[in-house]
């Protein structure tokens, strides 16, 4: 089975993709989430693993937008929760208080900001497009830099990791999902319904209201609520609700239908075991 | 007047501040949105200009996080809806067909990502801090580099513009805010309100419902909703809302009263004259 997955080699994407992956896969790395995703949608990989949410930093828009959007035959067919521990990772030799400059991905320096600000004040911060290949300058460079990124990502370039979870809060979590084509993804023990819809018109929060009326008159528990702009002007949005039960729960079937009928446009994005919230 | 606002000099966020301005201020930049905004919270600064919600990206996070965070004592008091118009800047007699490297924020480089493809497809593309730092890098090199960013930005870094309105979609809005001390945000002439709220408990958005007929019944319109993690853990949101109606018309006095009864924690981010949605 060949599954995609966030690149390059060593992002906590493939952590996940490798704790979580039923039996020894062949990994391939895209370099955005849009490549991923849209790696299933046109057959080139048979699955992808791409995260989804983060505890600290909120919806990954690009896995949402890609889902909402080009998407249309790919499904969520798993989630996986995972603590993301961020390492400060240097080359052989160089010492936490040599590091002159500090390199990774900007998701990843906001986490660590305090442990910056504490530890390497005089280290000048750069931005790289993911952890990974933050690990990857440093690994390739002469200079006394460092790089925040996973632990797999100081084994795979084979440098040390100067210090270890180094984040600044605790209990920094990201939800990751599988996704399949869809003619893959029946999925007989689901337990979670993601879907995304809109409309009508240009009042939908107004519309909300209405639509989140016919998931509790039927008890059905909403665990996320989401909006995006549909990019096509200010006040235009599309929601992303999470919420528990299958899709062909006679609940969630019911509320799926009658949601299909208030609204101009809605999707399921998939019906899956869920990992749950921690 | 001391106007902080997201800098360095040139970004879409200091001409927004130009074009809304009543009379000349003093204007102070500040490397990030989270320090433009804790200025006015210190009483550094007595205003503060920054992005908070672009037509095809989004919130801006950083700016719903600050203000429903460490900000408690800054209010909205006017929002601006301003077109952004990427320019590729290059340096004088850089041609656009000569360009070897792209250089600007991400965002700008994600909402140009058609334009690069086709006209510069051969061009590495290194990400920076803000467009205004990537037309700084480019007046101070001597490579055929550019970069994308405001016509501001050309202007004070003396580079010419190759190419205007290089965004792929057209209609490409932000709306910025003006933020106050709350003992100066009195607004007469309030027309929208801004709040966030959260729980009680785990699973707000359950609860959310409730909450949205607190709006409807009264007739109030919802013209924003948004869920962004709490950062004690996936599965915990708070919720910043929009709707229209100054904080002291009777309807929404009454809203908010039954609302503070049904949540945890409820903050008026703002009651303000509003440019409204384009």
């Amino acid at each position: 089975m060949r599954v995609g997955f966030l690149g390059p080699a060593g992002t906590f994407t493939e952590e996940a993709l490798r704790a979580s992956a039923p039996s020894p896969v062949e990994e391939m790395p895209y370099a955005t989430v849009r490549e991923a995703v849209m790696a299933v949608q046109h057959g080139h990989a048979d699955r992808a693993v791409v995260p989804i949410e983060n505890s600290l930093e909120g919806s990954v828009t690009a896995t949402l937008d890609a889902l909402a959007g080009d998407a249309g035959d790919v499904r969520i067919v798993l989630d996986v929760v995972r603590p993301i521990i961020h390492c400060l990772i240097g080359r052989t030799g160089t010492r936490l208080e040599q590091v002159r400059r500090v390199v990774s991905h900007p998701q990843a320096i906001a986490q660590c900001e305090g442990f910056l600000r504490a530890r390497l004040a005089a280290a000048e911060v750069t931005p790289a497009t993911s952890t990974a290949e933050a690990v990857r300058a440093v690994a390739g460079s002469a200079e006394p830099w460092a790089a925040l990124g996973s632990r797999l990502a100081a084994a795979l370039y084979g440098c040390p990791v100067l210090a270890e979870g180094v984040e600044d809060r605790p209990g920094n979590e990201t939800r990751f999902v599988w996704l399949a084509p869809v003619a893959d993804a029946r999925v007989p023990d689901a337990t979670k319904t993601s879907l995304v819809f809109w409309g009508p018109g240009d009042r939908t929060p107004g519309a909300l209201v209405g639509v989140l009326h016919e998931l509790s008159d039927r008890g059905i528990n909403l665990t996320k609520i989401e909006s995006r702009p549909r990019r096509v002007g200010l006040g235009h949005y599309m929601f992303f609700l999470d919420l528990d039960g299958g899709e062909h729960d006679p609940p969630v079937a019911a509320a799926l239908e009658a949601l299909a009928r208030r609204v101009e446009s809605l999707r399921v994005l998939g019906s899956y075991p869920s990992a749950g919230a921690a």
